[in-house]
């Protein structure tokens, strides 16, 4: 399969924050968050694959800013590197102030998606060609990130885990 | 004020057509379709005018195309003309099909939007300065569905509304 | 196919505004309320003909009025004229304030809708025979809105719309 | 405070039944249809007191019918009787056939609501003059469901309940 | 079948009253409640059978204390006695203080659902065999309801009501 | 501060999973998984601080089995250990095979909380004192995890993360 890039695969979800999505603080719930971006990731795995997606895991997200209600929201989201058939996304949260139109970055996450067939069973996927620096960085941490996943769910011994070994030298 | 260009307020909100959101054929609601035009438009009118706005009216939408369950459903606004107070926001809607990704337009719809103070009342708004032929084209036709509003709700004589008699000379 | 009256597909749709549907200033959302608008809409245009219905179109709709948090909005739907297999239904939107009762007009709208077989094909449906005052006025514009349309989309020339001419005459 | 009709104070909430509100069965969930009719019957209760209120209880309710998916449902509510401060509402659910328009007594219902000031507190309320046979035999049988409402709650002697101890005599 | 214990039936649902759920008062709606109870309920009876299970009635259910927003709400349900294919489930609703962590109980309710088969035909159920004290109590006062309810839809005579009849004599 | 035990805080959410919540699988979302053991999550959070808590971070979550449409899913969340003003919250989701009662671990996931007082600044919270086996595992294991997410945050030099490194020794 003929290699894509990560810009035709962008998935931009910008929208509201309602009332009934925030907490006694009044600023968007941490779950609401997590699962628009579930959304806009699977849109953004759906169109590098062309295929059925699922969730695979989520990565570590950090909330590092509250997001207040009536905010405007935008969820960015592109594939960052494919494996076999699953593939890592990258995504950007931003909200913009308005009145001065400022763009904040709010957060960012990696979630992990699988390509499967009508029976659910996984199956192969185009590989990813970075362009951007940044998706060079990110392309390379991805594969970071895979071998710290598997060494955590015990199915790679961490002397084989290269790459992710170099962090701790 | 300074004028602003249609692509400076452009909101794009990609999402899915989950099962809640169809009619007994499987495909999406028009109501649903309306909110999430209603939802981008209102985006892409405070984009531009950075204050609060509602909507004011609904131009003529026609659903020409059925949108089906699972689809993934692009909704792209911009403020195509700006007038004292109002702005006319242009939609493009988009549904792709996941297996070969073709992109197919779906409906369009013209929605208008009022900024206003905290107190919901008016205020002024920069102008608009297309850029595009598309941009340009829909900035003139703007004005002529101006006109055609004023005389329908009986605010403007039917001679005066130059632009919009030539359709019918 | 034997006509009906405009007052057999008649669909009340009353209900309360809930802090989930309002905007930035406390009141409903311009997008939930065509939302529901559709709903009711929907179920006239099913009364009418028996059928599965779909959304054609949505004619020019002003939002006049705010309709505040606590409100409680009736939306009355009846078909105001019936085509080969689409519908024209009108919209009337009432507020009634809780203290004194009273029912204000807050909006009206006018929505199309097509009957359908089970695989999505239009099909025939019964004439409308109207009989108040308001329902004959109401009968008689359907056509004038309908010539419209065909004008705006290319599908009738101008020269032909024979009502609609008279009323810039 | 002067008596009003149990007409007056009529609440209708026609609506479809879309696939997030079905069971497995793929029939209209109980507790959905136990908020719906919540909502038109503090309708009801407000129109007829002009105050806020509050659900108080909600009598026996039966669910001797399924409503399948994509039924249209109409939720009738009237207050039946009112006592100082509370009114029972009475609710009558009626699906309808899309083929042949015939309508069905699908379930009916009891709720109690008590009208409240800005602070909660109970305010007193209008009389109910009952005008057809119906609403008459339903405004003699809200006095014997109080009485068994307050033996059953412990604030009444079985043997003061009048009107209930002759269904048992 | 062998007997079941009302313990191994319970479902416990806990979860935070939002904004969306909140009537005037800030308070949750009686309307989203019911429906809280109804789940909750069902995942009971689900979990005694084994079967699909759908609503039959909801008992009187009195809502003697406001629940505000943010308020945390545990629901939990519990089989109180299995008829041939009915079962009575008895809901306790308790909310907690966020500062002091006190308990305090907000509403009980009884639901009966029906086990059916996959074409909505009801199905044997295991009995229950109570273990504490209140369950004891709640079993034996089951039959009288049942009773009550038998009385008031006209399938059995008052007289044959024994259990029943006691409270009166 | 008085330490408590991790079962103090533990938050119960049992609910079904409803068709609006599915993929085009017929399974529960990603996305909406997240957010109700969001919702779990800071419940328990709350019970243990007392206070108002905020989503700070999601550790890594697999999605290791699909929950299927109809299915009964029970989060189960726990104060894993407590620092100053954050907390880990370890989550146990299960699901039940409606016919044997079988009971299986579908997910287990990690999120991170933070106390803070009515202006959002973070407060002083209670130890925790781990009980059984496994809430001493998952004390010291949080250790770990909160020196990974320092370093990868960059505030903390790996040398300095003692028990991580032993991991990879």
């Amino acid at each position: 399969m003929e290699a894509k890039t990560p810009s035709e695969s962008q998935a931009i979800l910008t929208d509201l924050v309602l009332p009934s999505e925030t907490n006694p603080l009044n600023n968007l719930f941490g779950g609401e968050l997590l699962a628009r971006m579930d959304r806009a990731a699977s849109i953004a795995a759906r169109r590098h694959s062309r295929r059925i997606v699922v969730t695979a895991s989520v990565n570590h997200v950090a909330f590092n800013r509250a997001i207040p209600l009536g905010s405007v929201v935008t969820v960015e989201a592109k594939v960052s590197r494919a494996f076999t058939s699953s593939m890592e996304i990258f995504i950007d949260v931003w909200t913009e102030d308005r009145e001065s139109g400022a763009r904040t970055k709010a957060n960012e996450a990696i979630y992990t998606f699988v390509a499967v067939d009508e029976t659910g069973r996984p199956i192969a996927i185009p590989p990813i060609k970075p362009e951007t620096d940044l998706e060079k960085e990110r392309y390379e941490a991805a594969l970071r990130r895979k071998q710290l996943s598997l060494v955590l769910a015990g199915k790679m011994k961490p002397e084989d885990a290269t790459e992710l070994k170099a962090l701790f030298a």
